[in-house]
């Protein structure tokens, strides 16, 4: 409960319980639980392992429940949850079945796949979010675009303005990110499958058959292995900021709009010590996560010099960071559309009506 | 379940459960209500509230169960838990004693008291930590320290060393790590308290000796309060760094030693795809949680940055960062102690015996 | 000389000098007359200024040099050279036309747009460098991709693997920036102009007609100004990245193939203490300039947090790092291209010939 | 001329003109210079090279200007610039000398012991900066302490304060900062010496002795080599990020103050586009400085991360990030004395005179 993500007081803040959905344990679990079935099913159709075989794994996976608490433990001693993730299947699959369990793969296959899955999700959400908000960056420009505001270079009044080409400064980026998302999505949208050292070792000249036959069982482009070149995460990492940080300056400048009285807004926090105030909270939090995800990106990219065939410590820290950047990408979009919603008035001064 | 802290399969591996105690929910909660307690006794002390109140409120405390959901709504509504928590204890203590509870303070003394008092026993924590890996890598020299070793500059062999060497590369920070944490320590153990906007506002001539009587009661030392003056939990953030920097070398020498065939570890993890494979898991896990760390304390630079009386955005974003780095550098000793224990035999050539 | 890039001992090492004429303030000044000249002309031939004095602005601006020093003065005291170099420019036009240069153009024009320019010609440079590489290593692979070589994970011996199958990972994320680096510079490559509080105040409604007759002359797309939305240098900020982490990942790989004796490297730094060593230098600057630009780009993307209409605060941050940025993947790149040509010999066992 | 810090336009406003002659080229050099010869009258002295070899070789350094061009080249080929230094110096010292030149040091020694000694110059004038500092608040809260301002909390107003509430929190930190400088320094203010590998081989049971008369001789502290563990300059690098980071603070204060109303502030930077306007530069730039330190920070902790003896990669780190971290400490410390110079009014609402 230390993660402000998964903090019982700071969740709700901080967090964003639709994305915490499609990026916690069970949707992990599930993840790499339709890694297995659709392997050992690409796998039988292409003779690599009994057809009876394929269909008792999927089947039984269907139905799986791992056991999490033995989950951990492995993890914590092999550095990666799927050597004992098989063990576990394996032993549900049974004789004679269970050794073509997880056939010819390997734990970054079913890891980086799976977040390739969850991160696709994700996006979804991202997407139909970032959506809404060009959406309603244009209804609030329709509403209170027309107000009279002083436009300030330097912190510094400049010259008057009109409210909605600040709006538009809010508005337009977030154009760009749509734009930019499909290209971060066509990067990211494809299997890894390679195998111990990733030469498809095994399968004899079937290995690009089983992997395309993989992908699409799992709607994913078919690629070769790319485990250790980690540039479609550094991608998705930097398009993520690129949302959070462009959110922050919408936050930054309400919450100065709020200070010079420029901005009324509905709702808002209270304070311990003084019973009338009325702090811009969700204004301030998306300055916060977008400084957040800034310094996070730095560690994604160093994730990119990832040793040899497989990195175990550049990989992890990727684990310890991508997931904190897409909630917090969620909660900058989330907070943003309700911070729009909060809006009730700007502008320098107001036309009399 | 987002965080590797806190997450059901990487908790094992990359957690700390001594030090999530130290962070967790109910030590926070606990921490906070300390600081209800002492400042409700400090100003009944000082006639500041009425002798019976200090000791209701004390009194009700001593027994309180916050309603946690609640909390976790009131902050999302005021960026801080604080105004709901207060509601619930003066909820709580009942008339006629409701209104002198949280006299005269603001959510920043409580959650910035209740922080530091949390960071120094994650300090004494690390500290002990510190003492028996300077202690063990002592151990390890005396039982190793005499092997032959290939001295490597630049990644190259460069001259014969010994084994001991390196190790000393390894202790004598941690030494200077532990006389470093005493000047963090003295920095830090002191008591936030300042009132709505730092001016001790509504305690008349009294408000020195009201700071003075709570730190007293907390066990911390007295100062002028320090509310935007982020300088002591930055210097904390950038020990905890060097700390986990430090044994990230170590870390990172050992995963090299290991390819090398210069080191021999008992245990080590499995592989999905290789079953006679052990890898040198923890040594790969400490320079994932350096690298964390090293990523991570950029931010709580950034939040040096904070204006004004008080920075919502800037706050925010230290409690997004600071309990992690503590827990990374918790799990840094812990692993580090760890893989110590599991050096077998270390060196190029081992003498013939 | 404090900047490793322009220090007479570390630019030969780390610096690149095509890109460095490209970034130098020869170009920078170059960059920022041709906008004047380029505005003065697209002006007269809207009319807004009279026909005489475009022609005598241009004219005068093809064979002017700025007084540098005072520049330097102005932009201390001012915080940006423009306002400086504007005076000088009107000074050498003359009456009756110097009334008309810079007309309604604000700084923050001439220097986005002058940055515009030049890191398009950047990218020209990266791009012809990256096509260099992927053939480079395509080139590699033709002549020692079927060496057997010890694939490691974790950085443990794993199973065999081709010298070519390496050499993939390094060349494929390669074409994967190419194919990128298309988005980045169509979403860069635009010009900026909006006046003094990016209104296009002042020209009625010509404005929209002068900036597109002035991004023609420029070589530009035409699009509304972006003066407070900083996503295009982000985005490309992160692209430099992903091209120095990537190469980052074949310095880290070569310098450890060194250790392991698997690769063998023409030439190679020497030792001031050990005559004999021969240090792969460029492989672990390659390294050195991956970490350099992943913790870099984290200020760019701080920097989008951008506040109102114009921050100095944002803006400035900005050009302390994206042209480090630059030189730093320029720098990866000129080293990549050298490094793949010093490789002689590759893979664990070289077969017999 | 691509560093702010070097660049003819931005050295004006970012740089720092007296921290730059402390640690450009020349002051480089000569630190360099100097622990040659401190080091070759050490081993006379001792007798590990002839007592004419010392004086021949501290005689010939007292007056040798290197060949800067050769050793960049030196610098390219070999990483560092040691092994050309000392070949120049024995071609200059000549026979029967030449060999006892730089006998049984290795480059680590000579490019460590050189930045401590320039780092400490650098700490004296920052030390003396910060006095000032902390003198000069004193002086502006006797001034224009007793005006009363708008206390804000999270943007808000919340209640009235007196200017030299806020004054203080700029100054607070500053006397932190001096006292933890004496622990950064006697951490830093020691010699680099062990040789080859860090074991002082070749020096039989004199190394030792060496060392300490060497330290001696160049005014630092004796100690066991440390040249794989680098907490000192990160610490010393922390140290600077808090400075600038506190600085920051102050200008963004005062940023938001201008806009505000509440200071009124001598001089200040003007507009290419509104002659009227005077924009508070200085505080602006103090808010980039200190981004821009807690972004460098992060480099300089991942550095701990020293693998082996040595390190070509993390060394390097380090070169590409301290001096621009102590010239933007530099320059935090200038820009922000000016600053308080240029404040002559504070307060919300100045009381009539």
């Amino acid at each position: 409960m230390i993660s402000p993500f998964d903090h019982p007081l700071l969740a709700g803040l901080l967090g964003d319980a639709e994305m915490a959905a499609l990026l916690g344990i069970e949707a992990e679990l599930a993840a790499m639980l339709r890694f297995e079935a659709a392997l050992a099913e690409a796998e039988a159709e292409l003779g690599l392992v009994p057809a009876e075989s394929g269909s008792a794994i999927a089947a039984t996976l269907a139905g799986f429940r791992p056991d999490i608490e033995a989950l951990g433990e492995g993890t914590a001693r092999d550095g990666v949850v799927v050597p004992e993730l098989v063990r576990q299947i394996r032993q549900a699959v049974g004789e004679p079945h269970s050794n073509h369990v997880h056939f010819g793969a390997t734990s970054q296959d079913v890891v980086d796949t799976a977040m390739v899955l969850r991160a696709g999700a994700c996006l979804d959400l991202l997407e139909a979010r970032l959506a809404a908000l060009a959406s309603d960056f244009g209804d609030l420009a329709r509403r209170l675009g027309d107000r009279p505001l002083t436009g300030r270079t330097r912190m510094q009044a400049a010259i008057p303005i009109r409210a909605g080409d600040r709006i538009e400064s809010w508005r337009a980026p977030i154009l760009r990110h749509l734009e930019r998302l499909q290209a971060v999505r066509s990067s990211l949208a494809v299997v890894q499958f390679g195998g111990a050292a990733g030469t498809l070792d095994g399968f004899g000249d079937k290995g690009p058959a089983l992997r395309s036959a993989l992908a699409a069982r799992l709607g994913l482009a078919d690629a070769p292995q790319w485990q250790s070149q980690r540039d479609r995460f550094a991608d998705l990492a930097g398009w993520l900021s690129l949302v959070s940080g462009t959110l922050g300056k919408f936050g930054q400048d309400v919450a100065l709009m709020a200070q010079a009285g420029e901005v009324e807004l509905a709702g808002g926090g209270s304070s311990s010590a003084m019973e009338h105030k009325r702090n811009p909270v969700d204004a301030e939090m998306l300055v916060t996560l977008a400084r957040y995800n800034a310094v996070q990106l730095s560690g994604m990219h160093h994730a990119l010099v990832h040793e040899q065939e497989r990195s175990g410590a550049a990989w992890t820290l990727e684990w310890m960071i991508l997931p904190q950047m897409l909630m917090s990408a969620g909660a900058s979009t989330r907070l943003a559309i309700t911070l729009i919603g909060r809006i009730e008035a700007m502008g320098s001064q107001p036309p009399a009506s």
